[in-house]
């Protein structure tokens, strides 16, 4: 039994069962170079290096592409600041009063995208009733087809703030293009990523830079450490208010849209201090599953939820296969409520 | 607008654009040999024809490889027996007077292989305190290594059919060779079928056969046509007391051992009469996971849940990261009693 | 047998088997209000409603939110002009005389981000003379985490045009914002769209507004109908210049960094017009992998390919794992030389 | 800089960051009761201990329940007589003069099901022309649905037989059941497991136990590690003459039946010693991929190929969409063989 004191080891590096002595030190010369100590553990076959130093220096060098390396293995996270580690209680979000995380539960729900007045206002009014404390509605859409509605634009900034002003309820709509930050930084209380623009890093670097609360949603098939250093990328910019949203992993599976991950929720809980909703419209794509994947969230601990709420699903430009009426959307919430009294959040 | 009534549609055969009057014959000809209708409708560039029949009959036939066909797109679902169309209400299995199904929630418990009789009659005994219905324990074990422990065979099943006497709870245990069926189904009260063998239709066919209910757990990545699929066999061999056990699917996410599809429990309960449990325990493959998907599963609508429980999870010869302890198994059922009352289940 | 001839259908409405007659009609009259025909069959069960018209107006309706409904199956595909069904003959890509597409091959190689013009001009002074056709060289490079090395952004763009300059030879670079397209336009011959905004539909309507054929990589978990979409983005706007880039997908497999999906090169030149090369060196992430898969490229009858070759891998800032020695590239082209000929490719 | 001699460390166990002496002091007690060493190294955060033993003992235990501890990573392979590390040089398998391995290409065709004579015999007749040296042709097919085609049984081995002695070609066939390994080990001069039997351990080790070579096909979503782990189970038991064959894996993408993971060919050659062939039949599920696929496996170096060749595909009862016609096959032997002398195979 041997012991070593020098510092964090944050990588283990593997090498060949036939890499020779040469091999070794020029690996060990390097992570002294960049201010790395070096920790060899020798083998009957095989010599394992620990690099001990700054996680960020280390785990960038392409180490697998050394003479005599097989592996490289990341013993810490590539995130930092929106760790556990690095903050133990839970980051609540102040969204207008409203206030998201730390067991306060936020039904987030309204239409996917805003099409007009009339379909805004009556999805507004219907989900501040029941009970939503934020509103969600989309003015720039980013669509598959081109073919496709691609939002109101800033008509629909204009009309989320007048809806905002007429039912007293704060909303979150989403930006598609740097170029927009500004301009929906302008009316939203929180801006939304989508998951097409998870790993849009430009995107993300100038939400980092402005005052709003940020929810983003997990990338189609993001792991869950790469949708953490997404919120790096917004945190290390200076907005410390970001909200994640689990809406489903894309799989085999064929029965639903997507695959809700919601194991996700449990070990963002583990790995990060920040907020997690779930988006229980988009994961599964069906009317059907809203309902119960909605309390299938509640009971997973999530802080709450974003939900397609449409006075006329089938009249939608988007999405529609997945949104429930206003009364569905009322019944609903008596099963949150119900759910949230025995898990302990504050509704 | 043109209307046809001659039969149920199981399958839409879309011609290539350069198709032919020969092709469209052919395969108008193919269907009348097999006794199917044709319904063809003659498109602008492309001809579609629907065929009308036995299902069974149409899916067999190899359309795609049909001179100028493009694609076959079934319309029903290849099973029958098991689906919510051919019986409307909940299938409840009866489990020595334990009932499994139509809102009565059977919690399952115990270690995941038997290893001594000490190990499992402590598992035992303490599950039965703390409300489980009934027991699990396996006797032949399939893993991935060669090198790992097998399992205890007949003398597993002894040791659980002890256990049964003296604690007064059925139990269900695993088959993993068609020729031990007999053997198991002579101790056991449920036999249990792995996720590896899903799709061994000959172990299937064996289970059909015999008098025992079957849990069928879903194959790590079969569909859930697929696994309704394996359903049909038991079924039509003459066993209809199935419960079918959602247990993770694989993904590319790597922070659970699986990922838990929980969306499969509703959508389940939309296509099929059989009673679904989940897997907490092998869904994430962590002990931290298990209370946090187990509340899920009761919050999904599941009729029950499978856990792993054992008194000391670090000598565990199999699975022992996912165990949880005797204790916290107990705490949990008091999350799982609140939250199944307000699901309106009777647990 | 009943006959129709009406139009194209572009989707199959099947209904749910306790729909009702106003169910069926409401359905049918949607669809005349948009100006397409209905084409109802009845079967014993359950009717099938074939819509024909235009297929992007009657694919963007939520079908399934309407009551009785069970499923709506898309006929034809939702991309039209990239589609062989469009344009019968290939695509071929004319970049300052080098062609690709239509049975030429083109050789792309380089860097994966240039860090210096000594290991630009080291790079590219071998890649040439080994026989590539186009240089690669990044000079923005969106990150997965925030602290690794962002490229020397248009510092980065002079020395390419130095290189192209010097060596004689175009060469290919990212724009990974849409602010930066005309930058980039201005300096590169091809703009490479990188996996990660694929489905950055702002940028993508940027791009198909200039003037340069753009190089558009697979998004890491797109579908190849998606990818169409995409490309259809561009060209749509006017740009029919498009070379797709196949490299890699994610899946549950850990010994490569990807999956090469080499299939969807044959799948692809069924299905669109437009050239398809491979990234070998993304695909694998392994150096040792990237000679074996640029020759499954060629036999898989890709119209070329684009490989990381480095000077000095182990010091390179990204992507050092996977990039190959010069030396190693000149072998790898005698191979490629010998499957063109077999293939009856121009190289 | 510390060094350490002891032995090979096959697994690193990472503590948590709040773990404490006693928790370091746990796991390294078990580790000496087990009979390995620890290596400890105490970083500022972090305590990494480095398990130095028999890797089949050590993997085993389930360190990850061990209070403190965060994670364990495997450094060495669970896999030992199949790797290269075993054995450097390639196995050959010898198959009643018909060599596969070691640079000798070996290509396999025939029907998927027996289904008649006529049709194996035209099948046959047509593939020994052509230049295929082993037959393929199923007597029984596990079957997605139970209502399909379940195959000949005994009788299809006879015909098989039959068809040896008439074209003098050894063949290939599938046991699915333990209980007819027998049978079929006294007819075939290979015994192939299918995809959904990989993972059937009882299967494996009958097959393990005679004397016939076995084809053992990936498993639908196995990893390359636990196809090694299959090929394991087989060669523990004593027979050492495994042909692994890759046919494709589950993904997201639906334009093929399944992705082929040809990388899988290249990383195999570096791990294992065993021959590694192709199915672009079942890969690809389409007719029209057949060719391209095949030829993509001769470039990647596998070393044969197994193919669907039917006289009338239309007409076939197991898997016609992808079967190609005779003629379609000697065309594609001739591609074969001028990639084979490209490639450097002798054929």
């Amino acid at each position: 039994m041997t012991t070593n004191t020098q510092g964090d080891e944050s990588l283990i590096i593997v090498m060949q069962k036939d890499a020779d002595a040469a091999d070794v030190d020029h690996v060990v010369e390097r992570l002294h170079d960049i201010g790395a100590e070096a920790h060899i553990s020798v083998g009957r076959f095989r010599t394992v290096i620990g690099a001990l130093g700054d996680r960020q220096v280390i785990q960038q060098l392409p180490w697998e592409a050394f003479p005599g390396v097989e592996r490289a293995v990341p013993v810490l996270k590539p995130f930092k600041f929106v760790s556990r580690d690095f903050q133990q209680e839970d980051t609540v979000v102040d969204v207008g009063g409203t206030l998201i995380g730390g067991r306060r539960f936020a039904p987030i729900a309204g239409p996917c995208a805003v099409e007009s007045r009339e379909q805004l206002f009556a999805s507004a009014e219907a989900v501040v009733k029941a009970g939503a404390r934020v509103l969600r509605g989309d003015a720039f859409k980013p669509r598959t087809s081109p073919y496709s509605f691609q939002g109101l634009e800033e008509k629909g900034l204009e009309l989320l703030a007048e809806a905002r002003e007429e039912f007293g309820i704060p909303f979150v709509a989403e930006a598609v293009d740097p170029r927009d930050v500004e301009l929906v930084s302008g009316y939203a209380d929180i801006i939304r990523v989508g998951t097409r623009n998870m790993a849009n890093f430009t995107l993300l670097s100038e939400l980092g830079k402005q005052s709003r609360p940020v929810l983003l949603k997990r990338g189609l098939t993001a792991t869950i450490e790469e949708w953490l250093n997404a919120a790096e990328y917004i945190y290390k910019e200076g907005n410390h208010d970001i909200i994640l949203c689990e809406r489903g992993i894309r799989t085999f599976e064929t029965a639903t849209r997507n695959t809700l991950d919601i194991s996700a929720v449990p070990v963002i809980k583990g790995l990060s201090h920040l907020p997690i909703i779930v988006d229980p419209s988009h994961s599964g794509g069906r009317r059907d599953l809203v309902a119960p994947l909605t309390r299938i969230a509640v009971a997973a601990g999530a802080d709450g939820f974003m939900i397609d709420v449409h006075p006329a699903p089938e009249t939608a430009l988007v999405d529609g296969a997945q949104a429930i009426l206003p009364a569905e959307f009322a019944t609903l919430m008596d099963d949150v409520r119900a759910l949230c009294s025995v898990m302990g959040f504050e509704l």
